[in-house]
């Protein structure tokens, strides 16, 4: 009788099948999946998304269970993307790492996907904005989005969370130093997990100081970052202190950081449409040209160096251009 | 009397500031380097360039340190880039790691530069792409890039390397998943650094048998990826090594793996070419939209969720596409 629900229809209905085929589209870089995601955009907007970075080992995913667990208790329902450097071949290795997050999976109030991006269409940014619309339209309250955060991709995911936690170890001089240099300024809150090693309270003031070094760099002015002990391994070791800060950073951008919240969600709009329209550009000049194989002949030139890729990229966008103009 | 000499003229001749003010605005993405850029790409595609990468604290300055003096008893130039991750103000914090590569500053034969790729044109692949152009055509015989590997800019940046080294240390079983995860396949040469620390032999053999078990994942057929054992701090263990397989991979592309070589060289040409392609491709058409701020009203609406950016980015595209085909 009825048409056909669309995929966009069924993630509407919560339909868990649906969602996850959508998700996996939008990392293989479908671009059928671009008139469900347009669909459900207009009901998405709704969801609190929290991102967690962090080096590898320092415990994140233990951590991500613990405040799901939280969130859940609270009557939250929870989208989970877990962010995969990609890799030919392992395919998401670190999902072994989220074993630990599956006792949430028979749990109807918790989503859980890896995205490890092996689409060409856009890069890791592209990918994790687009499944977010997606979590956020099936209803999901909280979406949590977990990286390994090293690249720049990574931190500017993290970065357009509503709620950025930044989560480091004890005794990890370098890590502090990889901390300054490129995920200080993005931390709403800093948690120092396995807090029981030696040296949990020297990484704390570590940390404390170079944030009052740095404090003009702070995400957002009237926010005092913090900085948080715990063992995410046991459940009454601070996890509920981690869970309380990221409750209070919600109110505040609620209440007193109202502008802030509204500059986060243009910036995430923005960001958004820039990556689909850069990607959608250098797609149809390819295909302009008659795709990649016709290049193999300025490239040849290029690699013979008769030629240079710097002017080999002005003739290419100009005859792109000309065609077009004429 | 005769014409001033451009920036590419003076890097040429190995004017040692003139090369760091071009690597400079590569750095800054400023698009006046292109023409000079584009005068050196014919001197250059002599040297010899070796990627190393792996995590904060591995150990990766010191160990690039004792590799550049090897080469430089041998006679050889080096230029080195260490790839620092941005940070709007850290500004290259990792900088103070590299102090240790600073014995080298009053050689003539060595030039290291830090990029930390804040300009808008491109993003660090391209940037690093550029300075190694300089480099080469300055006329060094090796070009040594450093980075810290998790992202998939430093991993593309490693892998189009003629030799890639992957640094980790023992006891790091997370370590070891993230090698899994994104940096396996990209390895010539993994050195366990650190090695006179506990578990060496056990992070060694893990790595061996990774390497066994994804055999058909490696860059190239015919050569036996390498795990070799060394403390970087200390000269006489196992640096020698290190360097003794990198010099045999050398042999090997000149050799056995001239194609792969060649199709190295053809998938970094393609990539520098398609790289200024696409972000050329964007800032034309955002020129042609009148700059990104004619775009607010489109990114309230999107907020406002009246509009999508996938809609709204195929109208942007029409746009940018009919008002050429005019």
């Amino acid at each position: 009788m009825g048409a056909i629900d669309s995929l966009a229809d069924k993630v509407l209905k919560g339909d868990v099948r649906a969602t996850a085929q959508l998700i996996r589209r939008v990392d293989d870089g479908d671009k059928e999946a671009f008139s469900d995601l347009a669909k459900l955009y207009g009901h998405a907007g709704r969801a609190y998304i929290i991102g967690f970075t962090g080096s590898p080992g320092v415990g994140k995913s233990t951590l991500v269970d613990r405040i799901i667990a939280r969130f859940r208790e609270d009557g939250k329902t929870v989208g989970v993307l877990a962010i995969d450097p990609t890799s030919p071949f392992s395919g998401g290795a670190i999902l072994g790492d989220r074993i630990r997050m599956q006792r949430h999976f028979l749990d109807d109030g918790v989503f859980i996907r890896s995205l490890a991006t092996r689409g060409k269409f856009g890069g890791l940014t592209r990918s994790t904005a687009d499944a977010i619309v997606v979590l956020d339209a099936m209803g999901k309250d909280v979406i949590i989005v977990e990286t390994v955060g090293v690249g720049q991709d990574e931190v500017d995911i993290v970065n357009s969370a509503h709620t950025s936690v930044v989560v480091t170890v004890p005794g990890m001089g370098d890590d502090i130093q990889a901390i300054k240099a490129g995920l200080m300024e993005i931390g709403d809150l800093f948690v120092v997990n396995k807090a029981d090693r030696d040296g949990a309270g020297k990484t704390v003031r570590e940390i404390m100081f170079m944030l009052q070094m740095n404090s003009n760099s702070r995400r957002f002015d009237g926010w005092e970052t913090r900085v948080v002990e715990c063992v995410a391994t046991e459940a009454h070791k601070g996890v509920e202190e981690v869970y309380a800060t990221i409750l209070e950073h919600k109110r505040y951008l609620e209440d007193r950081g109202k502008d802030h919240r509204k500059d986060l969600e243009r910036n995430r709009a923005f960001g958004q449409l820039m990556d689909l329209f850069r990607e959608g550009l250098f797609e149809r000049a390819l295909n302009k040209l008659g795709g990649e194989q016709v290049l193999e002949v300025i490239v040849q030139d290029i690699v013979s160096r008769k030629n240079d890729p710097y002017r080999a990229s002005l003739q290419l966008l100009n005859s792109v251009m000309n065609e077009v103009s004429n």
